[in-house]
C-alpha cells in the first residue's frame, strides 16, 4: 500500500489537521471526508483538505484503505456499525480518541474478521474546534500513542505508524489501560480542574456582581483557554475514562486537602516545599522538548 | 516632582521590569537598587536597569522620593522598619504585592506621620524569576490596581498613578479587601491548583514508575508552567491571603465534588452544561483585551 485512499470521519480540529498534514506530506492517493453537518462538509471541500465529501459515512469509506475516526468518542461505535459492512477486505480503521480501552472493546466485535482496527491517540491539539481550526503542522514533533492489543494485525499497525511518522509525529506504543491512566492525570484531570475553576469564578462574579473576569491574571487566563475546549468531546472523555479520572481526582483531592490544611495553620515550610518540588518538573518537560514553539524530542538532541 | 529619584527594593522579575520600564519611559532622575544577594545587585548594575546599587536597603533609599517594595510579602514590614527613619519627609512608599489588606495594616503604623504609603498591584508577570527575567514592556496594556484607604495622601496616589500610566499601565482603584477576594479566585487559587496537580502527577510518576511527564499534553504543560512560579513569593501570598483563599477553595471544592458525582453517575447532560458555560467566559476575557500578545483594553477599542 504505497498511496492509500484515506477516509476522514469527522472534520473538526483533528480531522482537518489530518487532511492538511496528509496532503502536505503526500501520504494519500485520495482523501474522502464525512461530517454530520452539511456546512462542515462544504467548508472542508472549500478549504481543500479533502478531495471529496459524502452525505453518509458509509459512502465516504467505500474506496478507503484506511479510515480515521475523528469524532467524539460516543459516536464511534455507531459509525463503525454503519461503515464496516461496506469496507474493503483488510481495510484499516483507526481513531484519534483520548481514551483507548473502551473503543478497543467496542470495535473489536464489529470487525467481521476481515477489517483491522488500530487504536491511536496523537498528543496534540488546541482549544479551537471546527474545520477551520486545523493545520498541517499540528502533529509535527508530537507523540502519537498507539495501543494495539495482542490480536491487532502487525501489518495494520505498521501502516498507521508510517502515516503518523510521515506527518512528523514520534510513534510510541502503550497498553490501552496504561494510556488511559497516564492521560487521566496529564490531560483529563487538568481539563476538569480548569472547567471547574472557571465555573466557580463565573458563579462568584454573578453572586457578587464584582469584576472577576476583567482583572483576570495569568493563572486564570490559562485556565479559561483550557476550559474553552470542545464541550462534547470532553463530556465523552470523562464518561469513557470514568474509573481512571475518579482515581486521579481522588489523589488530587487528598493532596489539595493537605495544602488547604497547611494554609489554614500557616505552615510556611510545607507550602514552600511543595512549590519548590513542582518547579523542577517544569524543567523536565522543557528538557523533553514538549513545550517549545518548534517542538522536537529531547532524545534527538 | 517631575523627575523623582526612585529606589527599587527587590530586583527580581518585577523589580527589574520596573527599572527597565522607568528608564525606557524616562520617568526617574536616578534609580537606586537593593537586593539581599550581592550577586543580584551586581547583575542589576551589569544589566543597567538601576543607576546604583547599595549594600543595605537603608542606604538605597536615602535620596529617594519614591520607594518600590518588590520583595516577597513576608519581608516588607521589616524592610520598612529599616528604611523609614532615613527617608525624606513626604517620601512615598509603594509596593507591588499580590495581597493588599495585610500590607496596609502593617505599614501604616510605621510611617511616622511624615511618609506616605500607596499599596499597589500590577496584574502582570511571567513564571520567570530573577533580575534577568525583567523587561520594559511587562506592564504595558496591563491593569495596575491601587488600594489606598481614606487616610492615604491624594498627592501620593497621583504620583504613583502617573508612574504606572507612564509605564503603559491602566490604573484602577479598589478597596484592599475586595482586591484580595477577586485575586484569590483569578490568581491565587489557579496557582494553588496548578501546584497541586503537578505535585500529584509527580507523585504518581514516582509510585508507578510510569512516564507521566514525558507524554504531558497541553493541559498539563500549562499547569507546569504556572507551577514553576517563584515558591517564596507564592508561599507568602497564601499565608497573607489565607481567609479569601480558603473561602474560594471551599467554593471550588464544592463545585468539583458536583462534577465528580456527575462523572461517577455518568450524567452526560450535567457535564455538557458545565463545559459549555465555561467556554463563553473565555470570550469575555479576549473581549477585555487581556489575552493577546499585544495587550490592550477592550474599552479603548
Amino acid at each position: 500500500m504505497s498511496q492509500p485512499n484515506i477516509a476522514l470521519i469527522g472534520l473538526g480540529l483533528i480531522g482537518s489537521s489530518l487532511g492538511h498534514a496528509l496532503k502536505k506530506n503526500k501520504l494519500a492517493a485520495h482523501i474522502s471526508g464525512y461530517a454530520r453537518s452539511a456546512a462542515t462538509r462544504d467548508k472542508a471541500l472549500d478549504l481543500g483538505f479533502v478531495d471529496s465529501v459524502h452525505d453518509t459515512a458509509a459512502e465516504a469509506v467505500i474506496d478507503a484503505d484506511i479510515v480515521f475516526f475523528n469524532t467524539p468518542l460516543s459516536v464511534i461505535k455507531q459509525l463503525a456499525e454503519e461503515i464496516v459492512p461496506g469496507l474493503k477486505d483488510n481495510a484499516i480503521l483507526t481513531d484519534v480518541g483520548s481514551v483507548k480501552a473502551g473503543v478497543l472493546k467496542e470495535l473489536t466485535p464489529l470487525l467481521e474478521g476481515r477489517v483491522h482496527f488500530v487504536p491511536g491517540h496523537p498528543i496534540a491539539g488546541t482549544e479551537q474546534s471546527g474545520p477551520e481550526a486545523g493545520f498541517a503542522e499540528l502533529f509535527e514533533g508530537r507523540w502519537c500513542i498507539l495501543t494495539p492489543d495482542e490480536n491487532t494485525s502487525l501489518i495494520a499497525v505498521e501502516e498507521i505508524t508510517k502515516l503518523w511518522r510521515g506527518m512528523g509525529s514520534e510513534v510510541t506504543f502503550m497498553e490501552a489501560d496504561h494510556h488511559d491512566l497516564v492521560l487521566a492525570i496529564t490531560s483529563h484531570l487538568p481539563h476538569l480542574i480548569a472547567y471547574n475553576i472557571v465555573g466557580t469564578a463565573a458563579q462568584l462574579e454573578n453572586d457578587t456582581r464584582s469584576e472577576v473576569i476583567k482583572y483576570s491574571a495569568s493563572g486564570f487566563r490559562d485556565f479559561t483557554r483550557i476550559a474553552s475546549s470542545d464541550p462534547i468531546m470532553w463530556r465523552d472523555i470523562f464518561l469513557a475514562n470514568k474509573d481512571a479520572v475518579l482515581e486521579m481526582l481522588g489523589r488530587f483531592s487528598e493532596d489539595l486537602t493537605a495544602l488547604q490544611a497547611a494554609i489554614r495553620r500557616g505552615d510556611a515550610r510545607y507550602l514552600e516545599d511543595v512549590f519548590t518540588k513542582t518547579r523542577g518538573i517544569r524543567q523536565s518537560i522543557i528538557d523533553a522538548g514538549q513545550d517549545t514553539d518548534s517542538p522536537n524530542f529531547g532524545r534527538d538532541k
